[in-house]
């Protein structure tokens, strides 16, 4: 692990998720820039103080030099977003397959040139946009692929959340937000860039529609910050479909409201991640459908992600598990030389990090244009 | 009453709402521009044949000619909307008061010639925008208005309908919006100029906020139809506010989930119409809350809209009356000289119809402009 | 009318009720035993002073000495429960039709009295158990008929409030439960008497299966009071069901919090009084389905008793109005002379009314046995 | 870990829930009474093969030969009720500190001769309660304790689930409820048994109000098994709370549906274990709060059991890894030599699964005698 020393909430997430099916163990880690804190960190952690680095740099190098079987099998990389490009490229050029928060880098320019390292490296690389790993999220895109929907007219993505508010009573930055709200760690967004392309992306992945321009207007409402705290959009998809977008960290009371919606001419669907276990289902002129998780009707997309029987709740940390699991399996195949299955691996990829770069720098650019229509350059 | 003959929907609405409390009693009316058809209304209605007329202007003139007491107090207008300038002025003329459907009228510019009259003739003119009635509505405005949400940062409004995904499917246009995908009969717009309004008018109602401008994109899905069906834009509120509307009448499933979430620096409230009774209220750092109706906690504009004690529902109906029930007030102290409460009326003004005009078209204008920021022009 | 007057809840709403349609009239009524009370209220609802009666007695002898047309065509009792029997009577040998509300009579050995004298009269009598008279209950109903649930296992009522909680604070009584609390007013109980009796015939509604006996339990919490305030029981029906039934006026912060669930070898049902437009089923091994209001799916029983379209919510008082409409058209038959539907009307009967006397009668009795199984005497 | 070998749902769970942290490892184990199964799961776990044992017996014995710091530093007993007794006996007997499943054991009395053995040696026991674990549960205890609630009056536990209606309606047994339908195995109830205890337990816990009677009726609707699939039951309390507990597996449709109300003089609360994330608060005459996970308005119970941030859902596992990690801190503490905390441990204790034994053959006896009244034998 790369990152997540410390106090850094995400750095336990993806732990927790890792350990979660006895599959992945945390053998090294360069947790903190800072040597006392990264070697404080390995301690918490019972790690061998012999494998707890002060430098990613030398963590890539000592590591890639043991055999195989004791180096590291895989680096998960949850530092800051200035950080992800760097870290990411010194790994994947020492051979070792890689995790990566999102976003996938600073800019998009940075994440195309790492896109072209991951790809001729022809090692996994993995983006948790964690979101994607809930079973009924699963659920909903392998409905919109059988068809279930029919076409697709319209989607609706929302993620507001209220943290931020505090901030802006208090005239005070929040420890939180800190570095978010740094243009030169954060990159030119904070909302959008932070949680607004995890809406983005959640779309993508269920409706399977590729996003052709936003016209989209960022605001600052706390004062004196250099970044956006809320942010909305129309959306415009190839292929016809409409929508409408919106991501906030002012929204008052709310708390993680990550929410989709996909119209399609047969039948829509609906999302709540903070009641992530139920799958809203409305077909035309018949009964409202509530499909939940760990029944026999869901398909094997769902079950292969479920742990626990229906009505045992699963939630945050076994969706990102999923994500973990599946991009475990990837690497256990790459390192054992089996062949990928047919189907493909169910992870974020890369791609789907270009992606949200793109549309993080169009919202941007169509903010500072008067909400003018905006391409996505992948 | 004009028009609401067999088979009209939202004339037996009318109807039912001004019945409800045994205060207002239908007695004459024109219930169809087809004379046979205004007949059998009104003897389905057990109304004076004499009373039964076959035009407006008929109805209009033989009424004033009555004494007061023996002719109508008031017209209720709910004929197609390019009526509803015409008959409102002959009415407005005959120094009778009016109670009218929305939209306004057929044109902003009609609209704006139609407050003219009503402002001259000094009679009470109702709009029966009635999603304004129900009582936790008035709940939410209460709050706002004593500054509990603090200064309002953000608005999300939302209103989509499935039913004419039907057309799209049969490629057939249902009966129900059959005037209304007509330009002649219904204006420049169809789901924006039908729901979208209510809308924009709820939002305006409970925030108090004044709408400055909007980009917009208005769609037609179902393929032949020459005015839209769905419409999502972003707005700008006079003072800084922002916002997001959208309304539909393609999203497959949804009934008339016409929802409003207004949030402010200190809270949030959210009101969703297919569940009326409660209203969702979060402070920052607080446990959620979930206002009921009925309640000795609701404050005196709630109070008074009410019919039945808390746990037991209330709904459209209700909410509808309660707008008769205050148009009701008003005319019965113009008609018998007493003097307007301090607080005012509180049903929705033909100001308010101006607006819904003037946002309609400035909705459409934006959208054939590229989406690009445009002006309501009240 | 009789009973209702100034300051009664319940009169004003059937009055509500039965004006919704524009079809019923009040024309005549003796509110109160004061005679003035009477009078102002006959006042207050713009009647005609010569039919504001000062005794039920005298009412019923003056209307039916009027000239069919003239007379009213039925008497709606809202008396308290000590009154019902009698008027009832007075008014059924007069040959004038009754609505009346629940409880039915005073005791077990009245309502059985009255049921003769009903019987006898062979005019119709309805009686007020308002809450079958939702949409959705019916469309619930017709589920079980059909079969579609299977054979019936398990039924769970519920009927919690909290109303009386104010009174165990304040160690006084409301003006609300004053009577309901006086045994030579209310009868052998007071919360299942009052709203037990609603859970039971709601649920008898729907199943379709008769209660056979009762062990249960009731409680008064008020100190001082003398009757219950709260009461469980354990039920067996007629053919190997079995159920739980519970009703409280202490339970805080519940306000009218009526629900049904009715479980079968191939589905369940849920129903949520508090939110009545929706029908919970579930089948085994299906998603579970919300059937709603309004919607084409729906069975004629639901359709027949639906004013507005979906997503347009209904409530209390349009479900108390279906009683009124199914009790209008029975009599409206048996004055016109036409025969009866096949299907007959859908109304609770005078027999309903006795099984909920047995049902009262019967859980007293066991509380004082300690809980001991009692059959219903019906 | 004795038992929970391959196929085994509830020995994944544990090792799941007991991984979580990273702060326990699972390093032998005896998981199935055959060899050669327990050999396989020892493999699957990647457990050194040394300490996988044939028996219980066995792997008591060796383990507690090893040194501390290399054997196990305490049991954690899923294997089926039958066995608990025996291998939690053999553990203390030996030493060694126990996590085991519930119900405590077989019968009462072998409860009740377990708890002898436990209190002498000293050791720490927590049985494996786990919805106890929920941070939103302990929330509603802390509340209850700090007198939120004023005086409890009324406790309604409810435990539905439908899996078992498959088995009915193939007249055929299915796999998961086998053992569990077995006398021999199971012990005197099933469905009481296995989640009825739940439902008290969990009332229990919040409440802190001790059971002292019940009257119950259990039922088979699943012709030709030996044991009950359903039960409702009366409760009553001492101090004198009321109550009503039912626990169904033919509940067609339900999934796991734990429920608890609790209702005080002040306040009452309720908690869906479908939706754990969530705590319902209803003062009188207030708005009706939602207390959610993750909030700093939370007290320090909830806190303590929480692992990510507001909106960000836990579920089963998490929960059920709060006990594993409280019994963790108690048995470090035992062996490190540490002092207890003042405010004691917070896992379910071998005192709360005699309750729930004295609970089960309480209600059975009940239910055999004709719902009579019957106490629990603590």
């Amino acid at each position: 692990m790369v990152g997540g020393g410390r106090g850094a909430f995400i750095g336990a997430v993806h732990r927790m998720a890792a350990n979660l099916d006895g599959q992945i163990e945390l053998v090294a880690g360069c947790f903190s820039s800072n040597p006392e804190k990264s070697k404080l960190s390995g301690q918490d952690l019972y790690l061998d103080p012999a494998r707890v680095y002060t430098s990613y740099e030398e963590m890539a190098a000592k590591e890639s030099a043991l055999p195989l079987g004791d180096r590291i099998d895989f680096v998960s990389i949850v530092a800051r977003n200035d950080m992800h490009y760097k870290v990411a490229k010194v790994f994947l050029e020492a051979g070792i397959h890689v995790v990566c928060e999102k976003p996938l880098a600073f800019s998009l320019a940075e994440g195309k040139q790492l896109r072209d390292v991951a790809m001729n490296s022809g090692l996994v690389f993995a983006l948790t946009h964690n979101y994607t790993g809930y079973p009924m999220v699963k659920e909903a895109r392998a409905m919109v692929r059988a068809g279930k929907l029919g076409r697709i007219l319209k989607v609706v993505a929302e993620y507001p959340q209220g943290y931020a508010i505090t901030a802006l009573k208090e005239q005070a930055d929040g420890a939180i937000s800190n570095w978010r709200m740094d243009p030169s760690v954060s990159g030119v967004s904070n909302c959008i860039g932070d949680i607004g392309s995890h809406a983005e992306n959640l779309a993508h992945y269920i409706s399977g529609l590729e996003l052709e321009e936003v016209a989209a207007e960022l605001n600052t409402f706390i004062p004196g910050r250099p970044l956006d705290d809320d942010g909305s959009m129309l959306l415009r998809y190839k292929g016809g479909a409409r929508g409408v977008l919106y991501a906030s960290q002012i929204s008052t009371g709310d708390e993680n409201n990550l929410n989709v919606r996909i119209y399609g001419t047969e039948a829509s669907i609906e999302w709540h991640q903070e009641h992530p276990n139920e799958l809203i289902v409305k077909f035309a002129e018949q009964p409202r459908q509530i499909w939940r998780r760990g029944n026999s009707y869901n398909g094997p997309e769902a079950a292969k992600n479920t742990r626990t029987p229906f009505g045992h709740p699963e939630g945050f940390i076994e969706a990102f598990a999923n994500i973990y699991r599946a991009a475990g399996e990837a690497i256990a195949d790459a390192i054992l030389g089996n062949p990928a299955p047919i189907a493909g691996y169910d992870f974020p990829s890369i791609e789907d990090g270009v992606i949200g770069m793109a549309f993080i720098e169009a919202a941007v650019k169509s903010s500072k244009n008067n909400s003018a229509w905006t391409k996505l350059d992948v």
